[in-house]
């Protein structure tokens, strides 16, 4: 037994060549970013959100595409409208700090679009950094913020470490049960370089992210072990096992692989965002998609995000931070590799990559996602973009 | 390939037989608590340590012992003392604040004992977050400091959230190299509850810590795949692979389950603990073993840890978060089990049963610890406390 495994992990870590990301998707019409933000934008404010926040949304949303992160981008409008027009977001929310002390704030988004409340939060906190060394914000009454990394990077315009995380819908099951109790519940952390561009991390406290599994399933390819379990707790390669009640596994996979440890990470994740803010928490938060019925007997208000910023120079002269980052990058950079031909990778790396080579072509979209913008369009009497001609 | 490893995680999911913790050390003598404390207070001062910091590093390195996390525990009483003979330790240190703001502080250890260093350092948050509603002390020229979930608890005691973590000696490799550059670089968080026991995680951010790995080394016992890497970069069962050039493995093995998260999490670990402090960070920690010397080129000084404690009343009402996290730790214990007789556990659960056997039936010692502790009782004269009979 141990010898098949050790097999499989040994070529895994010799080939790579197993599903990494969700960077490029083949076959797919590419369109101009600022096509898709001035369709977006529209959108929005057709749908009834005041101009200001509409740009603030659009802006969030189209930085997953642009960065690679192709599930939390455009992919989930439709998402949003129709959480809109169930009421369960609200288009023109009353967003208040509702409790405070000189390092902290706690927000009701009053069931804002967390693409507009996620902005709002971090900007507290970084406000509070600016006086206090540090600002920690809770925000109650959210929805869905777009990608983590879009918050905690907005520290890094203040030469600032910027914290994200939020709670989400309930998909993964906690180390040795069958029930789905957590989400995929992603952390950020952005940290500023000298000369080297930003450390950037942003990922799902899972093994696998659900937007990593959707590609499978459209492929209707195999997960791999590790990703996902069954309704009775088995493992299993199905894609649409979550479908059929089963759950996503904690980063670490299985009790022998560390998955205690994801489920410690996500677990904080989930109190921190919405314990501490009076959120719902665990398996009482509201479902993204709208056919799904929030929890009747709720344990907070919407979902919950926790925001930190922490000034540099609260804690060593800036700019030795920021040379001794430059050191780090550089020295994590030029590690020695496995395969001569595959370079270690700062966190950020790819997300930049992504970014710069998707302004220059374009952002591509799935073909279901067109398809989805397009009945938008139709519905809302706007214009789509016409995709860039190859 | 992918129905083999759905196969062992399959059977390791169902089974939860393999190696799990190192909570009970079979065909081990026992000792009282009380009397380990007694020595190990003695061993500190007869080697030049003053009255207090003994009595204040003893307990921290027995409350390891006590948790059932005995590779943190008197098991390294000896290697502080062969650093402290090779003056990397400095029994006399003056630990001072040597930058601060209203919510943040700097602590330069001048390379004390971290047993030491590192509650003066928490306590320095928790005095800065009951004015600021939050605390956040990062730590330079300091040494191991014990067990992570020991500092974070300080926080517990006055009704805060505690967060400690430190990076460490490099054993671990990040995805895509062969390099060791990180530590185990452990994460804790102490998140007080009403009328259950507090929420205490406390974790190596790699897929198994090294103490378990050296259980298995004891007993000749193959590691399980995933753990460990040898010189080449190839996942290897050799539990010795560590000694021949190889690396322990981020959380999440590799990368397809999510080894880069693991990574992303040691070096956030590093960097807060280590870049923010003025610390050596990566591959230039020093090693914690006094026959390999530290690298001669330091970016930094001695080790680094970080650390926060947030006041729940500065984001929420005391009374109403306690409730929530009573919710949230009665509805996690009862989720769906996949094994009817296997519970699910909520962080910490582990530890306060240990802690609560071993304070009744005493602390076993591994043989091997047992000559180390007697040859520092010879070595000192002092006397080393006699087993419990059973």
């Amino acid at each position: 037994m141990q010898e098949s495994l050790n097999y499989i992990f040994a070529a895994s870590l010799k080939s790579q060549k197993l599903i990494t990301n969700c960077m490029f998707i083949s076959s797919s019409l590419r369109f101009h970013y600022d096509q898709l933000l001035h369709f977006a934008h529209e959108a929005f404010v057709k749908s009834g959100f005041p101009v200001n926040d509409a740009s603030l949304a659009t802006k969030v949303l189209l930085s997953a595409d642009l960065r690679g992160i192709d599930s939390h981008g455009l992919a989930r409008l439709s998402g949003y409208f129709r959480l809109r027009d169930k009421n369960r977001i609200n288009a023109n929310p009353n967003i208040q700090v509702i409790h405070e002390s000189p390092s902290t704030a706690t927000v009701d988004a009053d069931n804002a679009l967390g693409l507009v409340s996620g902005p709002f939060a971090m900007e507290k906190a970084i406000e509070k950094a600016k006086i206090c060394g540090t600002g920690w914000v809770a925000v109650k009454g959210s929805n869905h913020f777009g990608i983590a990394g879009y918050h905690a990077m907005l520290a890094l315009e203040h030469n600032m470490i910027g914290i994200a995380m939020t709670n989400a819908s309930p998909l993964v099951a906690p180390t040795y049960s069958n029930e789905r109790m957590l989400g995929t519940n992603p952390m950020a952390f952005a940290i500023p370089a000298g000369n080297e561009p930003a450390f950037v991390a942003d990922f799902a406290t899972t093994t696998a992210a659900n937007g990593k599994l959707e590609i499978l399933q459209r492929k209707n390819s195999p997960a791999p072990a590790g990703w996902i379990q069954d309704a009775g707790g088995n493992s299993t390669n199905d894609p649409f096992a979550l479908q059929s009640g089963g759950a996503l596994l904690p980063l670490g996979s299985d009790k022998d692989h560390g998955s205690h440890k994801g489920y410690c990470l996500g677990s904080v994740v989930d109190i921190l965002s919405a314990v501490l803010s009076g959120a719902n928490f665990g398996p009482w938060v509201p479902p993204f998609v709208a056919f799904l019925d929030p929890p009747d007997d709720p344990v907070g208000s919407g979902i919950g995000h926790f925001f930190g910023a922490m000034r540099i120079d609260a804690f060593r002269p800036e700019k030795d931070f920021l040379h001794s980052m430059d050191t780090w990058i550089n020295r994590f950079r030029n590690a020695s590799r496995i395969q001569p031909e595959v370079p270690v990778e700062i966190p950020g790396d790819q997300e930049r990559k992504a970014e710069a080579e998707r302004l220059l072509h374009g952002i591509p979209l799935h073909e279901k996602v067109i398809e989805d913008l397009l009945s938008i369009a139709q519905r809302l009497d706007i214009e789509f973009p016409e995709a860039i001609k190859s």
